[in-house]
């Protein structure tokens, strides 16, 4: 197979598919997604057995355990694959919504009309629902799509593809409105970042090594993630109960999310009360704290013998893991400049009771998303109300954070007149 | 001069300025605005002797007469300099605002703070009056600017400069937030657009050839506009008078404008009215017209017999001069392919009283303008009531159409919670 003659191939298709999804009304689309889930629901079996040979195949291969997890699908991951789709179903759709529509001086009326961006690449894991997820995002915001999962998935994907189809073609959109890539040959990826008249936006979810290597590579926009090393900052005047709840939440509801505290700052006066409460959570819980010398100190007196110097790498380091680095800091302006310099521009939060500090840390934290008395942990698509998530953008471009149905999307001016000419 | 290192200093020094710039408040940054129209006005025989030896070399050199043009300033020109930033002083001020707040099911408030890109890098043609009106924009969206002018504009560019670092200074902000490069080497281009570390975005404007360069060679984001291959199209159920006047102005008011009509289209049904009432007005302003066989057929009928006969490659052309290629066509669905297939995307016009038509032509229209009853060369920031642009973007990513200040920032997600953590 020719892969460069290949992906032409697909782009061109894509493209032709994309301007008749641009126009497909939303009963189409909806009726599209509820067919795919219909579909998905009736072939489980085969979904399946096309998922077992690949976990056999990736097991055979040496697939590290944590990758082998996110590949496996069970009865009910293709139950949730059904219903995420019929979720998407519901949420409005943003295609050809129109706002701020205004007369100008020289009579003309203005206004902005939402429309798809064309054709969206996703590079992904190997992980199946993926698959699904994305082709309904992609589809219910009038885009074609190109998607490319990890090829340890490519047996289970491939079924999946053909449940796609089959709904589409039900629905009377066209089939090759979601193309999923076959081959497993890592130069698709290579022709997929760099056809511009194909492809209006790339999507990569990973690791930071291929996120990297795609930006650096890419010849078409990339909305991407890179890492999340997130803050929780306790400040002077916190609330100890809230300042508690939050930073045990942050760090200890999921370890392996993007949204995950990696190091709590705290104000140097609010250190000897927070700091020995929190030490018996995370030692209960069996975090592993890497500490500044101060903070360390602390904990020690109060009888956590058990902390780690925290080093100049830890300030940078998302670890994914029941790991934090902890520090002291002044106040809220080392804070802010600690977040700034160290972390990812990803999700920080400040714990206070005082107005003044509160809004200085919103406006000055340089992060997609800044909170005030809450977990880091609801930086999320769902919990901001997007209904799904195709990503979370650390970019400032385009989309910041996390990014549904409207990141997909872009607007137009529509311009009515009555006859206007410019004089 | 080492340009590498050079330039890594620029950049250093652009991504510390961009952190007070984002701190900035409306106050401070209108206050330099004025300061810096102060110092403009006061320095006016300066600029304008600097800009007399700009032209002198490029005389000798050789450049031509509309690149000489767009190069000479004038005593008014230094005067619509300093009006156009205090004219960017006083649009509201979009750094801060704060919208679409709304309670989640989870008790969290969810909304989005507008905040700076951080670092924008303008690449620009030998046009002194871009410099100071792109340092206002950058200063006012609380953005750190690295501006890169032709380099016949040397001197010049570096006297208005030196305004803008005396206004910065008045007003108590960074002086680096606005720096003009200094040397003329070309390899100084090379560097800004591979510096993902220290700019945000570039906007590269000049022609489609440089841009097209700068995109394929970027390690950035890049707010792009490629060309204006704009379309009126005169429907069936045209008003004869508005699709005159219209046809009129949209080819004729200037020539060499992006938003120019490069291309009209007529149905088969109007097309024995209005062409040759407008075959009249386009011999009179000595257009030349390059025909389809059935509209040249028509227009020789009228008695316009110094009509060429278009070929392929005439659809795909931004003449940017008085030229136009007429195509008739038998009715709207045949003009949507041609404008979706031979145009940039950039500003498309229906003429029409037909409501469904007029619907459906805006809908299905990909370009970053389209309009009804009205003349393409409404397509500017200002006729927008963007209040000044910084370009007009063909891209679809970011910012689609004119961009003002607000192309020039992204939005934060703000939580506020009460303590609140993830369940």
């Amino acid at each position: 197979m020719d892969i460069k003659e290949y992906m032409q191939g697909v782009g061109r298709a894509a493209r032709q598919a994309s301007r008749a999804m641009a126009k497909a009304d939303s009963g189409a689309k909806n009726a599209a997604l509820e067919a795919i889930a219909i579909a998905i629901e009736r072939e489980a079996e085969r979904l399946l057995a096309a998922n077992a040979s690949d976990m056999k195949a990736a097991e055979a291969a040496g697939l590290e355990p944590a990758l082998l997890d996110r590949l496996a699908l069970t009865p009910k991951g293709v139950a949730a694959m059904a219903e995420g789709l019929r979720q998407i179903a519901k949420l409005p759709d943003p295609i050809g919504e129109m706002d701020d529509f205004s007369y100008r001086p020289s009579g003309i009326q203005v206004g902005k009309m939402r429309v798809p961006l064309g054709v969206v690449g996703i590079i992904y894991e190997a992980r199946p629902n993926v698959t699904a997820d994305a082709a309904g995002l992609c589809l219910k915001s009038g885009n074609a799509a190109i998607l490319r999962g990890g090829s340890e998935a490519v047996r289970a994907n491939q079924a999946i593809a053909e449940c796609v189809r089959e709904g589409l073609a039900r629905a009377g959109l066209p089939e090759l409105a979601v193309q999923v890539i076959e081959t497993t040959d890592r130069s698709a990826v290579g022709e997929l970042i760099t056809m511009p008249e194909y492809v209006d936006v790339i999507v990569p979810r990973g690791g930071k090594g291929l996120i990297e290597r795609i930006s650096r590579e890419a010849r078409v926009p990339v909305i991407k993630h890179l890492d999340g090393v997130c803050h929780v900052y306790i400040d002077d005047d916190a609330d100890l109960d809230k300042a508690v709840r939050i930073a045990d939440n942050a760090k200890t509801h999921r370890y392996g999310t993007c949204n995950t505290m990696e190091t709590l700052l705290v104000a140097q006066a609010m250190a000897p009360k927070v700091l020995p409460l929190l030490g018996r959570i995370y030692t209960e819980k069996r975090v592993e704290l890497r500490a500044c010398a101060a903070s360390r100190a602390l904990l020690q007196e109060a009888g956590f013998q058990d902390v780690a110097v925290a080093t100049e790498t830890d300030w940078h380091t998302e670890y994914l893991a029941p790991i934090l680095s902890i520090r002291i800091v002044p106040g809220m302006e080392e804070a802010i400049s600690h977040i700034n310099h160290y972390g990812s521009h990803h999700t920080d939060a400040i714990v206070t009771e005082n107005y003044s500090r509160a809004r200085r840390f919103l406006r000055e934290v340089d992060s997609a998303s800044v909170m005030v008395n809450a977990s880091t942990r609801f930086a999320d698509g769902f919990e901001y109300g997007l209904g799904a998530e195709i990503g979370i953008s650390t970019d400032k471009i385009h989309a910041r954070g996390p990014v549904g149905l409207q990141g997909l999307t872009s607007q137009k001016w529509v311009v009515l007149g009555d006859g206007h000419v410019r004089s």
